[in-house]
């Protein structure tokens, strides 16, 4: 049986109807509310001719398909056959009766008496499947009515014989194979329409527009509901986490998320670190004030940590060589950007070093050499997947042996010299602004070759209060950012470990040694001799959302949180 | 040389002086207060004396060894000789002069010119070294008396000739060697006396007791200041964090603990799970509104997550058939127990399953037998260290084919029919107390002979909302529990994935499926079609405090939450 020429009309239909309305908010809302309680109605009209027509069928008692065929949604159903996966299907499989259980993809009918599925195993593996009226194998007309008004997303245990395809069906991903449906359970249904199609959820996002309550899931620039529309904003997305999670995409920038995550664990695993949990509840906020989320906590309050650096720092204190830990921070900024969330996954390690901290930065640079080099190995058909929808450039890495590190002055006077014509004055005793290092970023990738570079020896003032000067020069530390793509994506340095210079550098910045948090924390260092160390902490969603290019920061996060957003 | 006969006396000095303090509190502020202020001046007048003589030593023009020895805390000192580690020294390195880098454990004067140490290097390492004046040698009488004076739990460069040790060290872990210092510079320095002793560090806590005020570190039940007592309490423990994690006890803890965590990672991702990572910050509270932290969350509020449960669904629900998280979850609970927390780690997975919630509960079966089994394997170093402070009996596992699975009625019935007195008239309909749960773990290992064991069909009231009915008796759910020694450690169930059953189950639990966070929820069960799922949640605390019999969960953790502990 040949393809269908409409089968794929829902998922590929190009652009029509509206673009996302530009109109005033109080008519949005209005034709909003109109247009959801006309599909409620169209709805409950459809159900009840749905479930009157199956009542009539099945209370015939002339369905000579009635037990193959129905719901299950709480009852289950069972088929005696091989279960079989599509991405396992093979010719070995031909003539043969299997099970398998899927979503459907699209479905249509062609007359009244065959209908047309495309099956959806995992995230892409469809195939196709019909279902013909044979009496005489128990497929009735009724049951292929039911079957076809099924709607599209709907969650099935099909009972089928596998048959070659006689011409290779192009809108399928198994292209040799099709399916003869015998048996079809719904285990789960599907509305009558979608929040989000799994087209619209599988293209570039339209507007980085996210709902205005944080309550609510009201997103106003929908563009999905008429079903035309090619894509869809950010809100809408984050509305319908189902179908935006089913889309390959989604799926795909996960998998490269959870890579970079597996990746630094392992390359620390290997290289003798160990790993370890630093709390989220905390007594004082651990990095001076601002930006802290408070709590009522029993009798007094507390905070939500913005960074596990002093746990990591009592850990090495406490007798381990090398330390990492992988967990949530918070920052209560009230920032509506795509580049700001106020939780994020924080990748953080600190290690003892023995002659110079260099050791450490090196350390950092090879772990993010084999985490680059991973994602390379390890998601290449992901990688390529999601920039098909979001374009990037190659990530270039320095070759082995090659790698990038500047100083500070360095990079400011490759600015002066190189950079743009506002650089010309950029001082070596000022942090850089994002547009300074996203022309550096630029200037090194022409003169190296490289996106990953390290910058090393910033000036005192652009450090917190735990970082080491050079004891040769008071004004520059021992700290160093790695940058991506000209952006920031791991800060560290060495921390001081004496806590008389802790103190008198508390003081040098304007805080209290002995403002709670801040005490206990010197406590540690005075309490027993601490070994030199240093570290530093990747933010994960910056590292994925920066490597593969995507306009948001919560394009590259299952569960965005922003100041308007907590929910689902 | 062989080994000084006092060099162990700081260490493994029998128990002396008070027993803890029972005395009343007003009475043991003013004590503990004035005792820390004597202390204090005793420490600044030691501190000045040690600088003044080091200061006339070298300032004599006289001192051979001025360029060997002295601080390094800031400006490094560099010694140009083979790193050693402890744990691989071997006769090779005889005759060799080497560099290590190690903390003092012990230290004595032999009159004027010879000192002694015990040096440690990680957790246990030790080896016993030796200062002796030899002024050809560049060892000075002003060195050697300098460096008998270091504190113990100082850091330590040092430089040494390695021997033979002329009769076996029984104070050292290494006992064949020993070390003749010829450099020796400190590089972090220890205070005169320490908030808590190695040895104390090592041994069971003297009580629970912690510290009153959730802001402070002011323990009043302090035994070890006066270096007499041989343990401590819970309090001074977490007070004095950097000599607590220096013990070998709690590295071993430590270890187990994060074993467990990579064990059920890694029998996951080996089962094909997905990682993937909730959120902290919701919208809702989600499982009901008790016990929830509530915070200030721009122009609303936020809750601290009670569970990752919802999440775990939405991912399925998106189409990932199983998948697991690990992360801190919360509990606003004012129980000042050593049972309970208010942050602990959480280990959670969910899966599609195809015919019966039974191949969930069996995969978690699995998983947990695949963790006590790798404990054995990886840990039992540890847990006989463990064991030689917190006594407790071999764990027992059932053979493999022998699982013991009881549903609730069956574990009620034995409970009546063997139980105490007391159980003689339990119910199959009512959830069970405590106690009830650990005379059924004492008749279970009885009768098995495991300590690790199922309950599966829970009657409907001791499930939550989510919890699937059975379908052939409403009365009793598809939810399982996981127990060890008598006590559950995991809670788990088939879910319900059909809107209209869970909005129903919602209003008999008396909830509002309308209200915010549960409609939601509801939502995405609406959205599209949800396979059939069920996972379960273990906390990690719990399963280690028990699996090793600790007196209280607050030992199995890094940084404890509780009430009255939010620091450091």
């Amino acid at each position: 049986m040949s393809e269908p020429p409409e089968a794929k009309a829902q998922v590929e239909a190009p652009a029509e109807g509206e673009t996302p309305a530009q109109s005033k908010k109080g008519a949005k809302k209005a034709e909003a509310k109109a247009k959801k309680e006309a599909e409620k109605a169209k709805r409950a009209a459809e159900r009840l001719a749905a479930e009157a027509a199956q009542k009539a069928a099945s209370g015939s008692g002339e369905d000579v398909g009635k037990d193959n065929y129905g719901d299950a949604t709480i009852e289950a159903k069972h088929i005696n056959a091989e279960r079989i996966y599509l991405k396992n299907l093979g010719k070995d499989h031909v003539g043969k009766t299997v099970k398998l259980r899927a979503w459907i993809q699209n479905s249509r009918m062609q007359g009244a008496k065959m209908a047309f599925f495309e099956l959806r195993e995992e995230a892409n593996w469809t195939i196709q499947a019909l279902m013909g009226v044979d009496e005489q194998k128990g497929v009735s007309k009724q049951m292929v009515k039911w079957a076809g008004a099924l709607n599209s997303e709907s969650f099935l245990l099909v009972e089928a014989l596998v048959k070659e395809a006689p011409e290779p069906i192009k809108s399928c991903r198994v292209k040799d194979f099709e399916l003869q449906i015998s048996k079809l359970y719904v285990e789960a249904k599907a509305p009558a329409e979608l929040g989000l199609t799994l087209a619209a959820a599988n293209k570039a996002i339209s507007s980085f527009e996210d709902t205005d309550p944080v309550q609510g899931m009201k997103d106003l620039s929908v563009t999905e509901q008429t079903g035309g529309a090619p894509s869809a904003s950010l809100g809408t997305h984050l509305d319908n986490p189902v179908m935006h999670k089913r889309a390959p995409l989604t799926r795909a920038i996960a998998k490269v998320r959870m890579t970079v995550r597996k990746l630094f664990a392992e390359f620390l695993d290997a290289n003798d670190f160990e790993q370890f949990e630093a709390p989220c509840l905390i007594g004082a906020a651990s990095e001076g004030g601002a930006n802290v989320f408070k709590l009522p906590y029993f009798e007094t309050d507390a905070c939500l940590a913005q960074s596990p650096q002093f746990y990591k720092q009592f850990e090495i204190a406490g007798g381990a060589k090398r330390v990492y830990c992988i967990g949530p921070v918070f920052r209560a900024e009230n920032s509506n950007t795509p580049r700001h969330m106020t939780e994020f996954t924080g990748l953080d390690m600190e290690m003892e070093f023995e002659e110079d901290y260099s050791e450490v930065r090196n350390m950092i640079e090879s772990l993010m050499l084999y985490i680059f080099r991973g994602l390379e190995e390890k998601c290449s058909e992901q990688i390529e997947l999601i920039r098909s929808v979001y374009p990037s450039e190659k990530f270039l890495l320095p070759e082995a042996g090659k790698e990038v590190r500047l100083t500070f002055a360095e990079g400011q006077k490759l600015l002066r010299e190189h950079g743009p014509e506002e650089f010309r004055n950029v001082s070596d005793d000022e942090d850089m602004s994002t547009p300074q290092e996203k022309a550096l970023g630029a200037l090194v990738r022409e003169k190296f070759g490289t996106d990953f570079y390290v910058l090393d020896k910033f000036p005192e003032s652009a450090r917190p209060f735990y970082t080491m000067e050079d004891p040769k020069n008071p004004n520059i530390t021992n700290a160093y950012d790695f940058m991506m793509r000209g952006q920031e994506i791991l800060s560290g340095a060495q921390r001081i470990h004496i806590p008389e210079l802790l103190e008198a550098r508390m003081r040098r910045k304007g805080l209290d040694p002995a403002s709670p948090g801040l005490k206990e924390y010197v406590d540690v260092f005075r309490s027993a001799g601490v070994p030199k160390h240093g570290g530093g902490g990747i933010g994960l969603d910056r590292v994925v959302a920066w490597y593969l290019n995507l306009p948001s920061v919560h394009l590259a996060c299952a569960y965005p949180r922003t100041p308007k957003r907590l929910l689902p």
